[in-house]
């Protein structure tokens, strides 16, 4: 080979950075591929408009066409975003014989499967290291570096604008609103942040991530997805006071054939790997059967960080163009999707409501959880400034969800209870 | 295919653990190639033993050909340890056109370029994931993960012993020689841990990392190296008064076109990623000029994590077999080998001196520093219970080793200072 020739779908903050990776790196690419890499053509929505990174103007174009029917191009990098009119360029490069490298979590979360299928059968690569955690290579650590292993759970914090939020909010004792602003302000939060604070950003993550390492299609409506808009100053100073870190957990755990995949607001024990990933850092959490507890960690995102992702995939495209096996890296899933039914699904909680500080009230809060099942670890009760009130802080034991919802449901029907402030899922470490 | 044949050569720890893997992981395997792996033979000490897993007799053998010649035997896996007479069997293997995955750090980093190179030669795979770091797919991310990125710094916490010794000893207050008794009971540490302790179990893996890393044949006696055996309770509570962590740190660093790599007992800042690795457990930090901060965490020994490892890389050489592509995946070093000298090897300085407590004492060591371009960052003094003595604790800024030596060396020469009691290198976070 003489050259390679990519086309890139988007210029926006990622698409420069592949820009900058491949421009500041073409010694060590041309080390590892044994040719140049060259960029071929740009689609952007303008052409005329400051960008962070020089490119010749006559790269650019707002005609996909360009990229997509160019013969020339063989591999084409999509980091455009949005999802169905995405979707159908991609079909059109894979059609054409081009390898994608995408860094579209959003679309693979929804139509990966269907994209890999038609990859394959164009005996293309479809490379999407990108969409998961920006810069960790924790897709390859699943496919390759575990290969071997059955992995039993993955747990992410792999959402930077939440973890940011949360951390702030740990460690400086401030509200969920005034960390909000100050993460816009500094860039880490968008102006419309409903996907990251609302978890569905960690969501379509957990889907990609769960199918690779179950080896099962979950997609995105499988996961049962909770935010972090609710979580107060108080709830952290609990969980503090517990030996707990709150974090946005996203929890993939596979128990014999059946699974469950979940973002939510998580106290985590301090002793736990992630409980110490701060600000805006990512990390994912794989527990195999055979290898034990492992943690990948880096940053999730950022026009650098997550363009070494791209870059490291069109790396892995060249090699097999090199080689002449593009098309075989992609496995079916091996299993048939099963996914656990709320009397499946058992965990730690942590409750905390305002009650009647009268006699009794506690005596009939813990029989309606021994009534179903369930033990505490820790229970806590304190007077609270309003005349005749009390708050009970607790963390039960490991209890079904199913059993978990009729204790809420039984308490809320207690007159003794006034409210139900705050309820989280407890890891306490090990599955 | 109709099925792939596996010779091994030893079978104790790491090697019966491949063959529970292998066994347990069947249905795994046979997804991801297509096809069974059997175990043909493996090379023994021994037949008759007991052994932690059960295998048909007649797979056994004490006769090293039985393996290297059978023409069935499609892969060699390398779990005997030791390095001349093993080095031989694998240039036996290689040359028969046999793929090897081993798990032998000593042979890897004295003869791992040689044997790359055979391999290469005769078309053949040679994998050592397990190698480093047990089950931390650690060299597939400085090889694919990061593949496009410009490596700056690996720091490696890639011994499970020291890492045990110093996390008990900081945490729990105990000596040195208690802990490592507790890490022979429990098996962490061997009966001789000459090797361990000593630091030079980390050399080599530090060595296997920074030539992957820095695309750079690093040898082994390129690496400096300094144990945790004088490493004492004193350092460390001064250590976590001062906000750091005492660990045994694998650090290489590349400035330009020069590198060093060295492994000594360091404090790192209680911020950095690697501080709150505790334990047995291993992780390496990759600084990376275009990702950034990534950490990789796991299991850095044991029979199943470590066998993990060995049997991924058994996959990667069946997939490759799949394809036809054995024997493509070594990349040359692109660069030679330049190390620094001391001028310009850079870092802080943690110092502990006893001196007489006497007018001028402190005034003539401080100048001993500033006048070899030294400066703190912080300095104590704490009176000692023994008459007209005083202790001097102090973190320097950053310092060139020349100079630090010097100032080591003048400050011996200083009739007011009875005895430098320890130093250690300091990691304030990023490089």
């Amino acid at each position: 080979m003489e050259s390679i020739s990519v086309g890139i779908l988007g210029l926006g903050t990622v698409g420069s950075g592949v820009v900058k990776v491949i421009e500041n790196h073409q010694d060590k690419l041309f080390h590892q591929i044994g040719c140049p890499v060259e960029i071929k053509k740009a689609l952007v929505k303008e052409v005329n408009k400051t960008r962070d990174v020089e490119v010749d103007l006559s790269l650019l174009t707002q005609n996909p066409n360009d990229v997509l029917l160019d013969p020339e191009i063989d591999i084409v990098v999509e980091v455009m975003g949005s999802v169905e009119e995405t979707r159908g360029y991609l079909v059109q490069a894979l059609e054409q014989k081009k390898h994608v490298v995408t860094a579209n979590k959003d679309l693979m979360a929804v139509h990966g499967p269907e994209l890999l299928s038609i990859a394959e059968k164009n005996q293309c690569d479809l490379f999407y290291e990108a969409s998961v955690a920006g810069g960790i290579p924790i897709l390859r650590g699943l496919k390759d570096g575990l290969a071997s292993d059955r992995i039993t759970k993955i747990m992410g914090i792999v959402n930077g604008t939440t973890n940011f939020i949360l951390t702030k909010m740990s460690k400086e004792g401030r509200s969920y609103d005034d960390v909000l602003s100050e993460a816009q302000q500094l860039g880490f939060a968008e102006a419309d942040p409903t996907a990251d604070v609302g978890g569905l950003d960690s969501a379509r993550k957990m889907a990609i991530l769960s199918t690779l390492g179950f080896s099962m299609n979950i997609d995105l409506d499988d996961v049962q997805v909770e935010g972090i808009t609710e979580v107060t100053e108080e709830d952290l100073q609990y969980a503090e006071q517990f030996g707990y870190t709150m974090k946005l957990i996203g929890n993939a755990h596979r128990q014999g054939t059946k699974v469950e995949v979940n973002v939510e607001p998580t106290l985590l024990v301090n002793t736990h790997p992630l409980s110490s990933v701060d600000d805006e850092y990512n990390a994912v959490y794989v527990y195999g059967e055979a290898v034990g507890e492992t943690m990948f960690y880096g940053p999730g995102a950022g026009s650098l960080p997550t363009a070494t992702a791209v870059v490291s995939d069109m790396v892995g495209v060249m090699r097999n163009m090199r080689l002449g096996v593009n098309g075989n890296s992609s496995v079916i899933p091996e299993f048939p999707k099963q996914l656990k039914g709320k009397e499946e699904i058992y965990s730690k909680h942590f409750l905390r409501l305002h009650v009647e500080d009268e006699v009794g009230v506690l005596s009939s809060i813990t029989s309606t959880f021994s009534k179903n099942g369930a033990s505490f670890e820790k229970v806590l009760q304190n007077p609270l400034p309003s005349e005749k009130r009390a708050e009970i802080v607790l963390i039960t034991h490991q209890v079904s969800l199913e059993n978990f919802e009729k204790i809420l449901s039984e308490l809320n029907d207690l007159t003794a209870v006034h409210g139900i402030k705050s309820t989280y899922r407890v890891e306490g470490g090990k599955s």
